[in-house]
């Protein structure tokens, strides 16, 4: 026998994870799976995903890599840990990759996308962001169009965990509508921790039709000149977790 | 002040409840709704519902209406019991109706919708029918339109609950597919307990394809002998609750 790299994707509903990363006594969607893979083959491995997702943000797409040095066929891992995981996670795919491949470090890009609803849903609450505010398509859509590019997205992240380089390249950044649904998609070679999620909130703010609305509303030039001159101050509007799905890892 | 009648449209996801009919010591749809009018007029009314869904089956306009002697504007119930409800419950509508309205007995027809997902979802588990089997989408529609029409049903309902009249009137059927999923759409004038789901489990049964298959399929000529000519043969397959939702009730 010899080590093998194996590649998985996986669907999960974020709802009941502390999100992605392993933790110490939480339930986490890289722990069920390591535990998955150790009831399978009787190996702790160490599992590498392309992208951390928190605690109640979902996933269609995510990808993830081990390397083992096991008997059992690659493409059976999927039946197999499925067998044993409970049933909000989903592995959808899984086959052997050459020996170099890293999940998170050869992401070309991923996508995102973010579901809002306009009204209150008793059967999808935990899988959209509810928001009955009126929503201006038109400034949501000019904003969307600003992000597209290259930019220092250090005032679109959480500060803790900014880098010495803040910079990401989006390829696609735009609002469709969809049956009662508000979307948001995003296509990028990188994205900084909860930026998303900032982007989102940031845009919703600016895209409120409000005329009783006392809160500070960010304006189009606002967005723009935070996100085209990057200063200490960071957007404070984050949009809620259960919104949030990562869609594709591509490769 | 005097007597009026409230009708309220709901959606609720059947997920945690046994069902819409009160029962001591169960979570119910009924009985929330119940003490939710409790909370808020201090009133314990009698709630008639359109249509009794059993635990797991969701409604998307479950309509029911209560008489009241109380000042709160008709138009307010819907935020105000909203208030009270738990998330998984929502009031659409609220609004006053004449005395004799009667939701269960005036109900003109009831459309039903019946999902069925051809993959197993980590999203959606409690909101489909995940039937992997592939099926026979002619074979399928051909059943549907066999069930259009007025028939004694007595054979696609639990015995227990069959009454001297089992005769619906069908005014539509059919299957259609819409992304990945596979959706049964029935409207009729009257619907016996468990009617849809044995319905969509006898046409699933007969459309199922898999030369594997040792257990008895239906064929559609037997399904058309049941339903034309009713026997003390029940069908004996009864898709699960979680795919089905009750749509509308039209007055």
């Amino acid at each position: 026998m010899a080590e093998r790299n194996i590649k998985i994707v996986i669907e999960y509903r974020g709802t009941d994870y502390a999100g992605w990363q392993i933790q110490a006594n939480q339930r986490t969607v890289q722990g069920e799976l390591t535990k998955a893979i150790l009831q399978t083959t009787g190996q702790k491995v160490n599992l590498i995903g392309a992208g951390r997702t928190d605690a109640g943000v979902h996933a269609l797409g995510q990808t993830a890599n081990f390397i083992i040095d096991h008997r059992l066929d690659p493409e059976k891992y999927k039946d197999a840990l499925n067998y044993y995981l409970d049933d909000d996670i989903r592995v959808k795919e899984s086959y052997e990759v050459s020996l170099e491949f890293h999940a998170r470090k050869h992401a070309l890009w991923k996508r995102y996308r973010y579901l809002i609803g306009a009204e209150k849903s008793a059967l999808y609450r935990e899988l959209r962001w509810e928001n009955e505010r009126s929503l201006d398509f038109d400034r949501l859509q000019k904003a969307a169009r600003l992000i597209v590019g290259k930019h220092d997205f250090s005032s679109f992240c959480v500060a803790a965990s900014r880098k010495e380089d803040n910079h990401c390249f989006i390829h696609k950044a735009r609002w469709f509508r969809t049956g009662p649904l508000l979307v948001f998609e995003i296509r990028g070679n990188r994205f900084l921790h909860n930026m998303v999620r900032i982007l989102v909130g940031a845009m919703v703010n600016l895209g409120t039709v409000d005329p009783d609305h006392h809160r500070e509303n960010l304006t189009l030039d606002m967005f723009a000149d935070i996100l085209y001159a990057p200063t200490d101050r960071r957007v404070v509007f984050t949009a809620p977790p259960q919104g949030l799905y990562l869609v594709t890892v591509k490769y």
